[in-house]
């Protein structure tokens, strides 16, 4: 049997939001760490990946380990239901066909029951290595959002080069082109710092469509943190906080590829 | 002659939204009583009526009875152009084809009249018998609004049963069902209050598209009474303070009309 | 060289708002007295004429008379990338086919720098003579903005009357008509007032379209002064505080006019 029970399920209403447009289904992996999710997007060009540790929920019970295939939009219309202020419990039973979502209000009043059922999803868990980066930058999340919104107004591709100066993001369009520098800077809240960690200066491309759709993360973290190594996919973090994270991978464009696009 | 003044055109503006996506004309009847309507949906599935005492309005002079056929619609466009503040004086001749709704704000600086065509609708005034009913609920309107529309993204239908141990609200689709349950609790304010008053147990099954419609007249009152019998159309009731009231009636389905749904 | 420099690169925004409704492409044109622009609408029905005066800028410096011909809708897509509190600095070469708006935050974290092509216009000056009014009406912009909205629900042209009662706007269509009419108002904040400076009554027509798209200019301005004679067009205009203006010009529909629309 597996139960879990979250305080807040607004905190997993904004994980699905964060992942749902890249991928439609996928399997939630549950076990006695906890419950994590990893796939590749429809067109198998970024993957995700999120883990939340069983020490994050307010009471976590898994007795074997467990797959839960989900189509995540009907997961979503669920999640959609939960009140505000509402605790989340998770519940299925080892061999049951369905998962069980209840929705609490502080008062108990009301207790919405959801049952949402899972389907076969056939799914490689791909090793991801750990890898050293050339440069980590921390940043506000609503700046990144911002940034990658912006510039996707010009065009379709961003250079983020990290320098010594900081780092810059660069898009050329028909109507012009733009450049936008964020300089290290480290006073004021922990949130609002630009933390710029380089081993050695870096400059990678990436495509905005899917820096985009990364960035639908940004509510459930006000830091983004962002890893760059040349010839790595880029790897876009986000920090649930007490609970765990969801990262994002997205190989750089070669020039190759910008031709083709072209 | 009908002359009627209503401190807050907003009360007649909510009383339009409440109903003209179940109407599109009707008639408003007026007589020393005070302003009625009463009238089916386009489909003849479910009867909307409402009430406005004469005694709740500023000011009401109604020489003789009189209907006035209205496109809601187009009195809607008119009702839209009230400030938030504004009073709301109709006025009308006994024969003439035109009613006139003046807007006023409070420091006079702007008046706004609109004439709006009545026309000729031929309606039947239905007797609604006075029932007794085997359960009656009142609960928060908004409450009662985010169950119908939370259960509308998992199915067409809703089973409410009233038992002991509180009103339940169920749905089924093809991703899943939900069970929503509301137990009686009578702390609190009176608008937060759950009041269940049950004769006898009661289960029946709705439309939840015509619910979701009968919610548009939340943001006329807190509160919504609901009233349920066995082979009886439920009631769903939203009193406008110190005014009157707008009723919906619906008849339940037998399970035939269940099968020839799916 | 040109380059000037707005403390709040939000009222740039504003105005390009303001305008790109009823303007595609229009040459700024700058010299060492500010910054302006003068279009007909792609119809050639209504004038836009802005004007910006240099000591409005924090910085302002016109080597020599330059004229900016540029898309408004691609200018737009960038000064949407202005933050709420950015500064915004303009810069363009003598001989250069660029300009570049650089948004900078208060704390420098970022800087954002926008390049856009510039194109060639070809354009007329039109001498706009320095007329007397019969009429000028100095009024809420909010309050303008939502008689032009709620008499286009009803109609396609206004009647704007000023006399000794006030000023009448008055609309007719299928469903019925409107009038509003606003008062002499002289107490209260400046912005509240409606101030009529009438030499001699006067009647004229207007195409709602038209004064709807005017309104865009709103957010500029808490006031809008509106200027009215027989047989000229009428001038809408919105003063930006401590800048300059934008004003709108738009002749009276005369009674063929009318016939043909109907």
């Amino acid at each position: 049997m597996f139960e879990a029970r979250l305080a807040q399920a607004q905190v997993l209403k904004k994980l699905l939001e964060a992942v749902k447009e890249l991928i439609q289904e996928a399997n939630f992996e549950v076990q006695a760490e906890g419950m994590s999710l990893q796939a590749m997007d429809g067109s198998h060009v970024s993957l995700v990946s999120l883990h939340l540790r069983s020490d994050g929920f307010e009471h976590f019970r898994c007795d074997r380990p467990f797959s839960m295939g989900m189509n995540l939009n009907n997961m979503d219309k669920m999640m959609k239901c939960a009140g505000k202020e509402d605790t989340l419990t998770m519940r299925a039973e080892d061999d049951g066909d369905t998962v069980a979502f209840l929705f609490e209000a502080g008062n108990q009043a009301r207790v919405s029951e959801f049952e949402l059922k899972l389907m076969d999803i056939t799914s490689e868990n791909l090793g991801i290595p750990d890898n050293e980066y050339a440069a980590t930058v921390r940043m506000p999340s609503g700046e990144f959002q911002r940034i990658v919104k912006d510039l996707a107004t010009i065009g379709d591709t961003v250079e983020i080069v990290v320098s010594k100066e900081g780092i810059k993001f660069s898009a050329n369009g028909d109507i012009g082109s733009a450049n936008v520098l964020c300089r290290h800077s480290t006073g004021g809240k922990e949130e609002e710092q630009m933390v710029i960690d380089m081993v050695e200066p870096v400059s990678l491309t990436f495509s905005l469509r899917y820096l985009t759709s990364f960035t639908k993360a940004t509510p459930l973290a006000p830091s983004v943190t962002i890893m760059l190594s040349r010839e790595l996919p880029v790897v876009v973090e986000y920090k649930v906080a007490d609970l765990g994270w969801v990262r994002y991978y997205l190989a750089p464009k070669i020039e190759e590829d910008e031709d083709m696009d072209a």
